[in-house]
């Protein structure tokens, strides 16, 4: 098989979308666009990765975190789309394969999607391209084909004549070529535009000059449409989001009302686990099968075993790692805590940093208090612990196994197994003084009244 | 009035849900399929009723519980629809009237739209049958009319030829006829096809056979369409709610976002009052005029009084009576609760078992310790009564009417009347501690980062 | 310019709302529909405002606050439309103009809605009027026009003959004359009709019979739509929400499922600013760039600074002014307080009246206690001091700056800056206790169970 390299075009800030966060870094499914048009092109089996970026010191940091800093190829100052990828050059000069440019910003792009250009290769295209049908065709150049529909020519959309306008279908801005074609008609691209830009789509009359073959395949408008705006920003997460949908639906899991979950890029979870309305999963989600997650909960980097029940109004954050058949209520936060097979935690809880045994029971407003202001310490409650209601346990503390702590207390030194312990202070009555009390607060009242 | 019995078709799995749960308990509107076309075919007048199941324990036991033994029709083992309803012959051997035939799973399906059955049968057709014309007729028998709108015929859809499947209308799988001519036909049947099943829709050619008069009713197609994977049972859902959504409105409930707010089969809210964004209602939920559900609020089994305000962020469980006029705020929940008039617990408390006075103030934090591991115990707070934020009140214990609890306390002996009751550690100072703490832990954290 | 003043109809109750408050009080945006016409009028230039309102103490009371008592204009009894308007004659006698007729029902009229009769009026018109081509004209008086497009007309629906049905467009019942014209014609109208009522759509006719030019202006049907009913009021509310989520997207806010996010007629988000799904805003909130509203959070007159975090499931009240990088995590209330910069309150935390320093941590499940029954006191909580978990903080009281407060701590009095307080009960163990506890209670459960 030829090797496959992509280019990832990915210099602009993107300042449509009004906001200090560069344009590839905003997220569908909870995944930056860059990340995602990074898995797109792995999954199009392209081993070599080179993102073209400008000088966003975070867009840099993300590619060289993922990719390694060999993949950064720095476009500075911008000029152009065809110089961009222009900059690529040096670093692909040991390649020999075919070259992939991508945009980054079209969020919903799947391999499958670019599979054609590759399929078009290797039906002797020197040259292939994606291009696309929008019901607004307005801003795009316009991809103009012979009679044996081989590309002639892309035209700008502010050199199209009134003929050429009626031509619908535009470009998509995705190629795919051989590397020394490729760079070759990029060197011979020039500038003498009103912007004195260098346009990547003049590789087409390029490669058209020498005769070369050139085809386009016509990709559905969803595929190949960037996110410039917050509004397409969040058309692309609606159109994500309706895909995980069916997708989960049609895997076998029991949503009463499937549009109102959210779900992430790499949610799991498995066949016969229940989704109540309103569950939002952010990344790094995993829940297995006979699960029920309840309405209003918010899960992310968490694992949910086998039967156990979530929420409703429950938190799980990155760490909880919910065991089989344990319980989960309501207003209950859970982060770095493993909880052991059965036990419960059902009302009003933080349970932040350590462990809990199998079958334990944490009380009803308890606090795992894991912070001193500096450092966070652990908490480990023992299998079948019972932790009374209103608990705080301080940590580093640990309770045995079967242990006891009185509701209310607080425990700041270790617990035996199968003790008791109590941390709180002794109940004592002032007889009538509520009815003083009142009448005292009554008459101030009345006096502020007045 | 001819009596009515019906035979309500229960025995498959489901597999296509995909799930360990049986279909037919699966849920729509908070109440499960089978339970649901119980109910309808109750609201159709048919006073006997009889379930063919298969070996499911969880079908037989929810028949058995609701309709007692005797409405259970054990079908194993399963070979073919017609078989399934002839396993009720002898159940049904006494009984001298109309039998209708149903599937468990039309999640949708009402009396009214069974109406048109029993009105055909006093027309003179000694077997109704329910069609509808489905938008992709592909899976279903055809029904074949003659010229005066007879039923000639149906059609399964392996037999079907070219011409056959022009045919529009389709067979639901819902019949009407008198118990000895459906007994009759049912044993005539044979099971001499591919599958060597017997298939009920052999009854209209054994009634055709007989010169028997066979008439059809189309049927919308969401009324008779079974739900049998999780896409079908969740649009079910959506229409369910979005009928109940347009019945609340119609009946003057407020409600400023009601594609937001979730129903249950059984909800009942007066006129007047209103309902916010967000809310889900669990089965058992009575709402009375001028309540206010809040935002993000969950019901289950619980019942709202007139003028109360409710959440938002609030849960009521199933026993909780919250009187007129109280108020249940925000990260507050409340199981097996009587909540006085005028009473309030606005913010993060929970109220498990027991009893709240009328005007009583429950402060923020405040938990009923009701569980020992074991037993559950109550908690009795009375009229006036003002409980201090952060109180745990360890039951079995009861605060007398007009007393007052101490912020932060542990209260595990009741209370008398007008009292007041501490029961906290008392506060110490000590000074300059928290700046040598920082100094030593900045230290620390400075060491760990070398 | 010519000087305008409106007459806005606000006299009926509203039956078909089936609720206890009037209709023009039931809310849109979070604001009563009165308010909205208000508004509305004011933008569109109306300096000087009467309100006919009839014996509903709420509605006159919005009106006297809101504009003064001479706005107030008593409709009693009522005696139709015509007379409705009529009954401002003496308050406008004083008033040199034009006047603006609106009812107060329609939500989602806007001054630019109505500049089309200002316009008609400047070009000649005596009498101008809104008419809309509704989907459902059956209920609306219909305007009829000559061949030169002027108003001849309008017919009531009860007396509209076979052919006046055939038209199209309806009255509105929105008109724009001066204030001699329009009273002079409606002194004039009479009540010989069945109902007995003096209808205002009589003016037209007043007009054309002194030969005075009427023109009518079409506005689309969601302008002029008036809400009668709880479905009408909650079609009005979702259509105001997609024009606010359009706007915010618009305006440079992130938003990943605008379509899950409420606004009200009041909400100030800045560029830049993100709202992820589940987020509802009631009246009166500020949002600054960079701060992020996470999921399941609730809003109501505060103000959000640059860069804060606040939720999931944050419910910021009235008066809760939250600092910049100030972070406010789940389940944690917040009212009347001022929270510093970069202060942290994260889990599980009710903050009521007072203020947070600038950098202070708030520790998971912390109480300001801040009433007695009575009053409300003020918590101060110092820069950087730290609040131990399960804190109840009994106001008044003061945390000095840099103080630390133990786990679990109930604090009464006042603590100097950097000084450790703690208030709380000795930790005390007894050995074996559980065990035996068990081992009791295991024994009395089998006893219950026998």
């Amino acid at each position: 098989m030829t090797a496959r390299a992509a280019v990832i075009m990915a210099a602009g800030h993107g300042t449509r979308m009004k906001s200090r966060t560069p344009k590839v870094l905003h997220k569908v499914g909870g995944r930056t666009l860059l990340d995602r048009i990074i898995d797109t092109v792995q999954a199009a089996g392209c081993d070599r990765i080179h993102v073209v970026v400008g000088l966003i010191p975070e867009v840099r940091a993300l590619v060289e975190k993922r990719l390694g800093p060999q993949a950064v190829v720095v476009q500075d100052p911008p000029m152009g789309t065809g110089h961009a990828v222009l900059c690529a050059k040096d670093a692909l000069a040991d390649f020999d394969g075919d070259v992939l440019i991508v945009n980054a910003d079209p969020p919903l792009l799947t391999a499958q999607d670019l599979e054609p250009l590759f399929t078009l290769r290797r039906g002797g295209a020197a040259l292939a391209l994606l291009g696309f049908e929008p019901v607004d065709p307005l801003l795009y150049g316009r991809v103009l084909r012979g009679a044996d529909g081989h590309v002639m020519r892309i035209v700008e959309p502010s050199e199209a004549s009134e003929q050429v306008r009626q031509v619908k279908l535009c470009n998509a801005g995705m190629y795919l070529a051989g590397r020394e074609d490729l760079f070759r008609w990029l060197s011979r691209l020039t500038n003498d535009n009103p912007k004195n830009e260098y346009f990547l789509t003049g590789i087409v009359a390029e490669a058209v000059k020498e005769e070369k073959l050139v085809r386009a395949h016509i990709a559905p408008e969803t595929a190949v449409m960037g996110a410039d705006t917050p509004m397409q920003l969040s058309q692309a997460e609606a159109e994500f989001q309706k895909r995980r949908r069916a997708h989960f639906l049609a895997e076998g899991v029991a949503m009463t009302a499937p549009e109102t979950v959210f779900f992430a890029w790499d949610t799991e979870i498995a066949a016969g686990a229940t989704v109540e309305p309103y569950v939002v999963f952010a990344p790094g989600v995993k829940v297995e099968t006979a699960a029920v997650i309840r309405a209003f909960s918010h899960l992310e980097g968490c694992v949910v075993r086998e039967g156990a029940l979530i929420g409703p109004y429950a938190r799980l954050r990155p760490g909880a790692d919910i065991g089989e058949e344990a319980h989960i209520g309501n207003f209950v936060e859970v982060k770095k805590v493993t909880v052991g097979k059965g036990a419960k935690a059902n009302h009003l809880a933080y349970l932040g940093d350590g462990t809990v045994g199998a079958g334990a029971n944490i009380g009803a407003g308890t606090i795992f208090c894991n912070y001193d202001g500096f450092f966070k310490y652990d908490t480990h409650v023992g299998d079948g612990a019972f932790i009374g209601s209103n608990s705080s346990l301080v940590a580093p503390v640990r309770i045995g196994a079967g242990a006891y702590t009185g509701s209310g207390s607080v425990i700041t030194e270790d617990v035996s197994d199968d003790a008791l312990a109590l941390g709180r202070g002794r109940q004592a009555e002032k007889e009538g003084w509520a009815a003083k009390f009142r009448k005292k607060m009554a008459a101030r009242k009345a006096g502020k009244s007045k």
